[in-house]
């Protein structure tokens, strides 16, 4: 029992943490509670919606299949099921009046070699980048329909009611979840993807702020720059990606919203995250050459340059801050980020010349090599972040 | 018609580029239009399976849903499905039945509840990364099942027979679609991560094999290393993590297959891919330093690391072919790849030695500065490369 217990306790607490790292999950959760409990009712309730039958399950299933995290998500799934349907449902009649030409015993043949094509077709059109990006739900949704349409048995007219009566609660299902999604404490992915961008180039300015100070002053006390002490938050963004071109999708089938107009410029985000991730490999090398075993670095050389490259890396640091900033508040950047630019700048420059300052003759190269990289890259970042400047602006 | 003619020239070309690539997408198509036929047909001839009547909709539906491009993502699904919905058709009529108890008005209060608490619940519980990646789609059907079954408003004993209609017609068509995925042209994920893990392996051995001969020659003859003329096949590494992750979780639901048994450690190769993608970083960042426009490197001392330099990163290169090979051949990769790192790590000393000898008294740091960087990233790597070896290995 005491294994038990801790096992419970240890589940308990992971779900406090998962609810806590974001409540919005919490929130989404008794959304999803709600709508799916109203459309419930009212399929139990059936004399309200006479006439609907059995059809009243698709309004049920629509909830469960459509309901998303985000307003996006769920628009973009509502809308492909809702015109999936119905696109599929016409053809399908389609199909069925002209299988029924062939006679009784042509018809099975007609109606399978039909469903056979369509269905490859339609697989295949998955494949599509494009697609796949924003109409995979309702290809998939399409080739269901058509089918079930298809090979129903029905006649045409009665067909028509039942596909008629199938619509409406489609309709009704999807129509609860937008409304729900929308107005009820809502998920946009628009504004996620917003934040996340600019949180990413806050996890950058993080590192590069405190770069300096850590990498420089930690091997003077006691020679070890074990990278460990430095902030591992650039981390996540190596792998953003995918993450940021879902929210992308999802942010264009949202309406405007809060400080987002219908049409935002939502692919120029994915510029801004790639530059990020630009950056985030050049830390990602920094860090390798910190963390490896082979430095027993000049201290004098690194004394050198300590005082330019410090101040290289605070100043991309507070560019990115500076733009993050702005994106958090929607105004132009122009001004401050500039200056910080250009203060980098100014500390490549310093660096160069701290270079060509530097006497060699007394250490040797393999010595200075560590530092040296570390300043090279340096300049690298200070290249990527001006491009990120630009982005932004 | 010109234009509308040069646009079905377009379509008709990206489609045959697209089957081209991966041949296994037509295949797949047609697989799935043949197993929708089949289960399509059957329905149609309801009398061949009297007595299930509308429920042999749901075969036809499971089928849509549940086939998926690898024989892992087909399993995992019909599993789930079929798991979910037999477990939430129990609780469904176990609802039911808790509900009746309290009356003809306390019925529907009693079910809203229930069904409101679940689905939150279940919701939630998707969040969760383990049960996000292996049982999402499982955790869907039960939400759904379970509101349908709970307030279909039909009693307990006529349910049953619909239960049992349902989960019949659902296990035929999860068993059609696993059956053709498995034995006609199958995909198999296992083997797919495998493929991918070995080409990434390959492409970063066509970049290192390479980089030698283009970076130090470019720059001898014309002062370019603009790193336009190395291979860029590496960059696709860097955002591999999230399809290797799927892949891996679906591997693990497939039998044994080829030369994989059940229990392949699948999590492995996510350890390699990882420390592969570590070592695309580092090419990237060395990328980086050789593209960007400040390179007006002293000759003299690139001439003196060049045969050290090359032959590490050749080293390298040739060591992840030998582990790709010895990937794709299943054997022990030891006693080839294993000279070379060592060769490799020899030729590392000899870097050392010749940053050493470099006379630097006519040459300054800054001029050097861009190869040195260079000659410490590939360092960088050679660790790299020999992690993914012990990996490997």
């Amino acid at each position: 029992p005491g294994k038990l217990k801790a096992k419970v306790t240890s589940t308990a607490k992971s779900i406090k943490k998962l609810g806590q790292d974001d409540p919005r999950r919490l929130t989404h959760s008794l959304k999803v509670g709600l709508a799916l409990t109203l459309v419930s009712l009212l399929y139990y309730a059936r004399p309200i919606y006479d006439g609907f039958g059995v059809s009243g399950m698709w309004a049920v299933l629509t909830v469960v299949v459509v309901f998303e995290f985000t307003v996006g998500g769920t628009l973009s799934k509502s809308l492909n099921r809702g015109f999936a349907t119905f696109l599929a449902g016409a053809l399908g009649l389609g199909a069925d009046y002209f299988a029924s030409l062939f006679g009784k015993n042509g018809e099975p043949i007609v109606l399978g070699i039909l469903v056979f094509l369509l269905a490859a077709a339609a697989t295949f059109s998955r494949f599509f980048p494009r697609i796949k990006a924003r109409y995979d739900y309702g290809v998939l949704i399409f080739i269901l329909t058509f089918s079930l349409v298809a090979v129903s048995g029905y006649r045409v007219n009665e067909l028509v009611v039942l596909a008629h009566q199938r619509l409406s609660t489609i309709i009704m299902g999807g129509a609860t979840c937008m409304l729900i999604s929308i107005f009820v404490c809502p998920v946009w992915a628009g504004e996620d993807l917003h934040k996340a961008i600019a949180s990413n180039l806050e996890k950058l300015a993080t590192y590069l702020e405190g770069f300096g100070g850590v990498y420089f002053q930690s091997s003077e006390s006691d020679g070890m720059g074990t990278g460990k002490s430095f902030p591992q938050g650039y981390k996540s963004i190596l792998n953003s990606k995918s993450s940021e071109e879902s929210l992308a999708n999802f942010a264009r089938w949202e309406p405007g919203h809060g400080r987002f107009r219908l049409r935002h410029p939502w692919k120029h985000y994915l510029k801004i995250g790639a530059l990020a991730r630009q950056c985030a490999y050049q830390i990602e090398a920094i860090n390798g050459c910190i963390g490896s075993d082979h430095i027993q670095g000049s201290e004098e050389f690194k004394g050198k340059i300590e005082g330019s490259c410090t101040r290289m890396s605070a100043e991309c640091g507070k560019t990115l801050k500076a733009l993050a900033r702005s994106m958090k508040t929607m105004t132009d950047p122009y001004s401050s980020a500039n200056t910080h630019v250009e203060n980098s700048k100014a500390a490549m420059k310093d660096l160069k010349l701290a270079l060509k300052a530097a006497s060699l003759e007394n250490a040797d190269l393999a010595a200075i090599l560590p530092a040296a990289t570390v300043g090279s890259i340096l300049v690298e970042i200070v290249k990527c972040v001006e491009k990120i400047s630009e982005a932004v602006h």
